[in-house]
């Protein structure tokens, strides 16, 4: 399979190192002679571009890394250099967003399958690369319509395979709504968290342990990615972040009325208390308390 | 110097495994047979008793290591068997609300002070033990008052560092205002985060990936900790909370606004974008953005 990556950051970089050493032609395109330089360096490219243009997109299948906010116009860009044989995939966090606009621009050549490989870091660019950073990981594939599925789907299962990961097909709209409560929401609370309280208050550092650090982790994710997730999956986000907001008020009504069981129910996440020990406990503790 | 560690799990048992080291005499006491066993077996204690009596506690120092809600009925009950040069902690990680149990209990001869390691693990008991458990890591004591600040300080400043941790003076309040914002107030939000999006919904489990994990570790602690902190540290907690609530009420409107400068500053903890290039990416995605 002959495959053209544009954009050499962590994803596509490490993309290419698992493409190239499982015997496929890959093509690299990257905006810095230093990044091309690299990417032959550490054997992940067969042919590097600084800009897209016909002989770079000669290939099978081209997969367009490049941030979020990039995605589409890029798209647009290398439409007229396509084949019509040509497959053309993203890897982007966001998949309806980006397939309606897509469709919006009425392209002629380019035949579009919305992906997504569930892998990633906080440590960004080719530099972080990872030769196995898709293995195991679910790859999620949004097929726009049954035609291009038709088209495309034995190609992109090989090359999910080739990446050791497993192909998950979702409609645009279910990704969108798994992704924004596995991801884009926890990243909204260790934002959230981060600014309340760590940014400007170096005291909390003294004291902090790894729980937090490992809570606050994907805090430090590129803010312009942060921004374009939340404006490009706001129909899935918004009414999850109303769903925190209820569950903190509940949470709130519970402790103010010492509502100890109910409480006891919430963070009982794993159902651990089977017997009545504990319960005993809780009992025997709010007797005594100077609360009640 | 002697001390006695009144529960032997995970925090007293790693204690006990490095007070010995250090060469001081160690007695535990633990509610089962098989704990006691076990702690003799790794030469974690050189005596071990089932219950507190008098000659269990002839030391200089009692640490009582037993989950929150037993804290203060444990030091009621030990009261009676105590020497007056005895000193005694505990390392629950809410403060305020146990010196002032304690104190309106007037107890005769308890001199206490309290102590909260800033280390842990959601894998709790003997069993998970660790020897480094708190190297490099703060002790937080809360002196209930400057007379027992001057009992106690040197005896407590050599066991801190005996423990190769690092001893951090707070008052009780100033404790529970920090540990509430690094530590309860995270574990609060991977329990919404789980309750809300991860209980009932095996789905979502298929495509979750690595940064999942890392920020929901935390909700998996013991659920009547989890209780216990919220009835004990409400006072901190609720007005923290509500910072959460109104944060997130003010991301929804920059969303529903379409607040992209707004957005990129909140995501931008770590001030990294120096130079005006994604800004101007940003600018040009909004300007072609199929909402505006």
């Amino acid at each position: 399979m002959k495959v053209c990556i544009i954009g050499l950051g962590l994803i596509g970089a490490s993309m290419a190192w698992q493409l190239k050493s499982k015997g496929h032609h890959v093509t690299g395109v990257a905006r810095r002679q230093k990044t091309l330089d690299l990417a032959y360096e550490q054997n992940l490219i067969d042919a590097g571009y600084l800009e897209v243009c016909r002989s770079a997109l000669q290939v099978d299948l081209v997969v367009v890394a490049v941030p979020l906010e990039l995605i589409v116009s890029t798209i647009v860009h290398i439409d007229t250099f396509l084949s019509s044989q040509t497959l053309v995939i993203d890897v982007g966090s966001v998949k309806k967003h980006i397939i309606d606009d897509i469709k919006s621009k009425y392209l002629k050549k380019t035949l579009f399958v919305g992906g997504h490989p569930m892998a990633g870091s906080e440590k960004t660019g080719l530099e972080n690369f990872q030769k196995d950073l898709f293995s195991g990981k679910p790859f999620i594939l949004c097929y726009p319509s049954d035609e291009v599925r038709k088209q495309s789907t034995l190609l992109l299962q090989r090359f999910v395979a080739d990446l050791d990961a497993t192909v998950c097909e979702l409609s645009a709209e279910d990704h969108d709504q798994r992704v924004a409560a596995i991801s884009h929401l926890p990243y909204i609370l260790a934002n959230t968290l981060f600014n309340l309280y760590l940014k400007d208050e170096p005291s909390l550092k003294e004291v902090a342990s790894t729980g937090f650090l490992d809570t606050t982790r994907v805090a430090h994710s590129d803010p312009l990615w942060g921004t374009m997730v939340a404006l490009m999956n706001k129909d899935a986000l918004i009414p999850q972040i109303d769903a925190v907001i209820s569950s903190l008020q509940l949470l709130k009504s519970d402790i103010s009325t010492f509502n100890s069981k109910g409480l006891l129910a919430r963070f009982n996440v794993d159902h651990v208390i089977e017997g009545p020990e504990k319960l005993e406990r809780l009992k025997e503790w709010v007797k005594d308390s100077p609360e009640t």
